[in-house]
């Protein structure tokens, strides 16, 4: 995400000698009042509920989906790309907003690094949209838990769904890194303490309800969504359900906020949504559905964000949440960025910061297999090449003629360093392809196929694999999700986001590989039965000097440390 | 708190049809303007830390302090009166705002009934209030989780700090009502997830940091009681704290939003603080002293509101939060109502809305005992008869006449059917107390005493016991704390808020009774040692047929089944 730099600030440095606009008069660049918005804080609203009945019939704007090459540990800066795109095009004369997913606040207190865009490509306040924000992923918390709550509660009491205490698949919730709690044992105590059986945390933004916050087209949406989340199988095998337990209402009314879009700003003052987070791999990773729809019907360009690389964001952008939405992207912009293609080609993780044309040029295949994607996703689409300081011409020059020898798009930006005046060239370039109307959105299975089907032409279009093979315990489950009437459903697919395969090691263009799907879950509320290639965290760990023991705030309520 | 009303509508449906004012005509009241606020919406704010030092040199304004006789489980409508009181002495022409606690999303979920007064004496936005709110529950929830991960990831790693996983004391909280994650083992699954120990989950209003931020004076007072809090102990027994792991900054960094005041309105737009909400029990029980402080400064009357009875919050108002604040009552209300007083006399619960005299005769004892205690803290006091529609003209007129023939100022009130209008008694008949400067607040016992001659203090001069017991675990407990150096702390007594004594079944006023400590516990970052006289429930269980489930959210996000 951030490059070594040496004149430019710290983003937080960046970040609180921005000059903020009050919220008021950004939303007013998107034809919106104070009464559309409830205000948190003067540079913080969520859009009333309102809004939306004023504003549905209007056309859309354009859609422009970022995305990117496989990615490597260290970010290829693809929030800040987006960011920054959003800038550009306002200072090319087009009237922009950026939609992009609510960090989670866990990682922030593990590694360092924000999700907030980077360098002059940031949303602001970036402090406040790292910590608490609006309140959006306490209320999924509270959500998801009050649940939990309502499982152990029947299980304690006469358990009249007959519900198998070995086979309850909603786990609990908290938005921390806390490995401590990934295995865990309750019910413990005796008799008025509940019934002891397994059970274990996730993250927050595994939560299935994050998903579902996220996908879901309204309230009433929202609410049907939640009541058909599987949370346990009786004894007979059977699953039951959230509206089994009749707490749908209930989760609701704690979401009833939630759902509403947040609006800020970047550092130049381009409105920007900041809505929701699901994980990337056993979700679809994408701001959620309410935020981009307002979005389009706000702006004449709408820049989104999808999690990790074409294989997975993009995919999962199309198949997943485009299909719940009704979306249909204009233009793809494929990020990419030389020490990630140095990667993908060989050279070794310490060296990336040294030229290296030939990792380079055998780095490549990893590009060129993303292109052939979005050419059968039949999306119209740009390279985005976002620099960095120690990127040498020689390097740079390979790879845009790589491109240009192959009638590909490509822009150099420098968002990071220059704000939206490093990302005009790609601003133009993003215009262009739009307003051609190119793009034909042709997605790469029907969701009425078999699962098989559907997981194979994943693997085989979108990652370029021979095939699939299944465990045992997968094939099982697809015959039992496809008896209990979920065969209907997209697939999301959870794998590594560092290798086109399942295999975190195979980089660039791995050719000749099978994957291989572990395990299937249900995640029937979203809308989507998640295919395991690998063992997903679902609940990150601390390091050993976590991020939380550096950072303070001073009796001036001064933040330090925060990144 | 809600007496069976035959024309009145309900909590709710009074609420939703209330006419609120926007929050920023109700902070126009006490002098502040829009760039004092921190908008959650349009009728939530929290006031800019800004504010404190403008106001900190100006004189305080007169303190109101409500509590109550030992209540019933059915409540006395303490909160009510606090509301009905501010609205009533604004009605007679004094400056007045009512300091609240909020109200735990746990309970909510889990037994009908809010905190948020009742009838035509609540506060508004009720909805809102009893949910999420401003979201300081949820920073409470994810700093304490925070030092919780941090805690394990410090003995999963070198243990530095010889921590033994056998004794951290410091637990893992949510804000909700789950019984199955009082005693839990975390840490299973193999080396990689931790370091196996039992552990258990409190309600997030249970955590010491709940009761730190009620009794800071602001974020530097807050960082350091932070710091102090034990977690834990080594092997060799001395205490590790959360400044020995280094994470006071983080968790002081995500409390620096909620340790602003937050600004509501009641239902006849009295300016209402609602802030903080500690335990009565475990610990002090009384809305945040910065909710306080900054009320005093902005007001003519402030009417705030003390956990439980005189035995309890009244007890500790002034021992711990006065001292912490340099608080001083100018007058104090104690709610009594007729159905209390009869059960305190040996009614049966269910015949408490029938008319019995000789029950109401037999039970003022427990009044006469809060008087006592009243009088010698040195307070000017009235009591408010807090009218339900079951009393009779009879036993109310035998209630007055008692208070009249002792000289002990009393007052009827009907404010929950009547609002304001129905305290406008009660309100003149405060004015005249305050205003006489008739208090002179005594403390009944100094920090610099032993401990064990403050609980006996306590006991004797408060509770009416003859002596005080300990177990043989409390008088080692006390007797380390003493080496600790923790000795010089004010008592935070945890017993049953039913009875004057330790037994819940001893109604009315108790004689020949000695207390029984049986354990006690260090808040030191809170700034008190609690003595607990029973097992006191710090995670509520769920009942049978939970509130959840008949919560509900339509399309239109109007809200159902909350109350």
């Amino acid at each position: 995400m951030k490059p070594p730099a040496k004149t430019i600030p710290s983003d937080i440095e960046i970040a609180q000698q921005a000059e903020k606009k009050p919220i008021t008069e950004i939303a007013e660049k998107i034809g919106l009042s104070e009464d559309d918005l409830e205000l948190y804080g003067k540079y913080k609203a969520k859009l009333s509920s309102d809004v939306w009945n004023r504003i549905k019939t209007r056309q859309d704007g354009r859609l422009v989906l970022v995305t990117a090459i496989s990615p490597t540990p260290a970010g290829e800066g693809k929030s800040t790309v987006t960011v920054g795109l959003g800038q550009a095009l306002n200072k090319i004369g087009k009237q922009a907003v950026v939609a992009l997913r609510e960090p989670s606040l866990g990682p922030s207190m593990g590694i360092k690094g924000g999700a907030a865009g980077g360098g002059y490509s940031q949303v602001l306040p970036m402090e406040d949209i790292n910590l608490h924000f609006t309140g959006d992923f306490h209320a999924i918390t509270s959500a998801h838990n009050a649940i939990s709550a309502v499982i152990d509660n029947h299980i304690h009491r006469e358990n009249e769904l007959n519900i198998d205490p070995r086979r309850i698949v909603w786990k609990r919730v908290l938005d921390l890194n806390d490995r401590a709690l990934r295995h865990i044992v309750v019910g413990l105590g005796g008799k008025a303490h509940g019934m002891p059986r397994e059970d274990g945390f996730d993250i927050t933004v595994a939560s299935e309800l994050m998903a579902i916050l996220c996908l879901a087209r309204d309230l009433e949406d929202l609410k049907e969504r939640i009541g058909r989340v599987v949370v346990a199988y009786r004894f007979n095998g059977s699953p039951v359900t959230v509206s089994d337990l009749g707490v749908e209402g209930a989760a609701t009314l704690l979401l009833k906020n939630a759902i509403q879009p947040n609006l800020v700003q970047t550092l130049e003052n381009t409105p920007a949504f900041v809505h929701g987070g699901p994980f990337a791999n056993i979700a679809h990773g994408c701001n959620s559905l309410t935020a981009t729809r307002h979005a389009l019907k706000l702006s004449e360009y709408t820049v989104t964000e999808a999690g990790f690389g074409v294989d997975l964001g993009a995919e999962k952008f199309i198949h997943i949440k485009s299909r719940s939405g009704n979306l249909k992207p204009d233009v793809a912009v494929i990020v990419a960025t030389v020490r990630a293609l140095k990667m993908h080609g060989g050279a070794p993780k310490e060296e990336l910061t040294r030229p290296h044309l030939q990792a380079l040029r055998q780095g490549m295949g990893n590009l060129e297999r993303h292109l052939e994607t979005m050419k059968n996703f039949g999306l119209a689409h740009v390279v985005a090449i976002n620099r960095f300081p120690t990127d040498t011409e020689e390097e740079l020059n390979f790879l845009r003629h790589w491109c240009q020898e192959r009638g590909v798009s490509v822009a150099l930006t420098e968002v990071w360093e220059k704000g939206g005046a490093g990302g005009e060239a790609l601003a133009r370039e993003v215009v262009r392809l739009a307003e051609s109307g190119r793009s034909r959105l042709r997605p790469l299975y029907d969701p009425e196929q078999p699962v098989r089907a559907k997981i194979a032409a994943i693997a085989q279009k979108v990652y370029g694999a021979d095939g699939v093979d299944y465990t045992p315990e997968a094939e099982k489950q697809i015959d039992e999700f496809e008896a209990n009437g979920w065969g209907d459903l997209p697939i999301c697919m959870a794998k590594t986001q560092y290798s086109l395969s399942d295999n975190p090691r195979l980089l660039g263009r791995p050719e000749k590989f099978r994957i291989q799907v572990r395990e299937l879950r249900p995640s029937i509320g979203a809308g989507f039965l998640v295919a395991l290639t690998g063992n997903m965290l679902t609940m990150p760990g601390l390091p050993k000097k976590p991020a939380a023991l550096g950072m303070d705030v001073d009796a001036e309520g001064r933040v330090y440390g925060l990144f």
